[in-house]
């Protein structure tokens, strides 16, 4: 295979690079350099280097602060640690405020971090981990795009709106999900665009409402939540907690702010910690030695824990480094050079 | 049609007539006749009088302490609402301690309810629209009886593990959603069962762990998540959180400390509550006002909200009573007349 690989450091020192030569500060250009390399290097592609183009084009379309210094708020003795990205990206914001996640989740049993103002175009789990690393359950949500209709609707109201969950272990890594409450992402249905492919029964709406199989109506009408009427459900709440409580924008007001799905959209996120050490306070048990028999029970049925194969990914990835088609390396070369140009 | 019409208020007196007659207190007796009134009153038939029969077995069974009164944990600063039911019902703890959570979540923003030692066996849309009546959004959750294949697993290991949500609404019923994590709740197998009728595909395994549209086979075996692997998922972080993390049963915990499905499980219950004002403050726009947006844009789509029905079938009730069939009456009558004789 064609191609050049990387150590895990040089591909973000790399990806750093292009993100500093476009303007974005340290604080912003390092957050984002980890968690884009994060995804490649976990080979979750449609959240590695593929995605420094969006943020370079959102950065061109001046929907994104690349100088933002993010602003945690001072501790107000409540469960609510708010910090605001000030128009940067997520990412950076999270940074800043998880020490304070954590030590208001071990102090009072739990506390949300509310991150408002921010532009989000990165997978939840790399938040997730990070919270677990501080011996937290973690519980992460936030809007997107209008792009789902709700069940029994006709048309694009609910974002892919994520859903994240982590849990510690010892000597393991965390166990960790992340999905999209719609039944597929957005990027499954162009794929298939792409290839020629019809989508599975179930997947979307076309521009009337009706269902189809057609990724092309699809792309121009509603994908579906997963599960019908429960993921509709889940995803409303995604709405009601992570953009109307948190005073941010809702997936409707995302799209009318951007206009465009080829920005990364604008909004906030919600993060939850839970310290089980300090909620099994007084009961019997070890509740991280529990978990574990409960793991064992689901892998001894031949069933995966989620993340498996990202961990696996990972393992690989330290031992033998990050390998980039040259397709990849040349799209690297020519955002290192000419920088928004490009986009 | 035979039968006969109670008023809401009469219907609750006769039901905790009847758990009064077996040696349940006060306390436990209303609490529980209350939150089956709401089922049967809201049409949700399968968590109406057609549970006596089992809260009667369950307390004949001495796996409830009919004269349990529940201990609320003193105020320690921390954002957790401790109650122990004492081995009595969920119900009677959570009246307890319902006003503890509330001014909690006030003053900190969040907090949670976390219930030990208790018997569950009522839905979960009863507590949920009881926080939103202080004005706070709920989650809430807790495990089963070990009934349901984890994906791509062959055997019971997690239960129907119910998850909930609730909105609250200022001039309107609350936002609430409740269900099962299962792809369908174990009593839909045996009303198939009972019909006659194969399941639809994708809802079970057979004792071997292979999918099966067997009804018998089905209950022999293990019933599917919701949702695939996401639904999977889900229904883990709700062993985890509301099982493990609380110090409490998991799922095939319950199951070995019952040995049966037929009694009331025997576990833990979280319920999380969120200030919708605490979290907002400082931020543009009514948080209430905004949801109201939202939900209009669903039901504008033609989708309905969840719990729609419920709240009709309620009103209906209030200005026509409930009307119970001539066995149902007859059921009444006896478990009133026999006590724990009739089960």
């Amino acid at each position: 295979m064609s191609g050049t690989t990387y150590s895990v450091a040089e591909l973000e020192a790399r990806i750093g690079a292009i993100f500093r030569g476009v303007g974005m500060n340290g604080v912003q250009a390092g957050a984002m350099a980890r968690v884009l390399t994060a995804g490649e290097r976990d080979h979750c592609k449609s959240h590695g280097v593929y995605r420094i183009e969006g943020t370079l084009r959102t950065v061109k379309a001046g929907k994104v602060n690349p100088q933002a210094m993010p602003v945690l708020a001072p501790d107000d003795g409540s469960a609510l640690v708010r910090v605001d990205a000030q128009g940067g990206f997520a990412n950076a914001a999270f940074e800043l405020a998880l020490p304070a996640l954590a030590a208001r989740a071990d102090k009072l049993g739990m506390a949300a971090m509310v991150i408002n103002d921010c532009t989000h175009l990165a997978a939840l789990w790399p938040e997730v981990e990070a919270v677990t690393a501080h011996g937290l359950a973690a519980m992460v949500m936030c809007p997107s795009y209008a792009t789902v209709a709700p069940t029994g609707g006709t048309e694009p109201l609910l974002g892919t709106n994520p859903f994240a969950f982590g849990w510690p272990r010892a000597d393991a890594d965390p166990y960790v999900f992340d999905f999209a409450t719609s039944v597929a992402a957005r990027g499954e249905v162009e794929l298939h665009r792409r290839a020629g492919k019809e989508l599975p029964e179930g997947w979307a709406l076309d521009a009337e409402g009706r269902p189809t199989t057609d990724p092309e109506a699809a792309l121009a009408g509603a994908m579906l939540p997963f599960g019908g009427h429960k993921g509709s459900a889940i995803s409303t709440m995604i709405e009601l907690l992570s953009g109307i409580m948190i005073g941010d924008l809702t997936s409707p007001e995302v799209l009318d702010y951007l206009g465009s799905t080829t920005l990364a959209p604008r909004h906030g996120e919600l993060i939850l910690a839970f310290s089980p050490r300090a909620f099994a306070r007084g009961r019997d048990g070890d509740p991280f030695a529990r978990a574990e028999v409960l793991f064992g029970a689901i892998l001894g049925q031949g069933a995966r824990l989620p993340s498996q194969r990202r961990f696996r990914a990972r393992a690989e990835a330290a031992a033998q480094g990050i390998t980039l088609s040259a397709g990849e390396v040349a799209m690297l070369d020519r955002f290192l050079e000419q920088g928004l140009a490009a986009v």
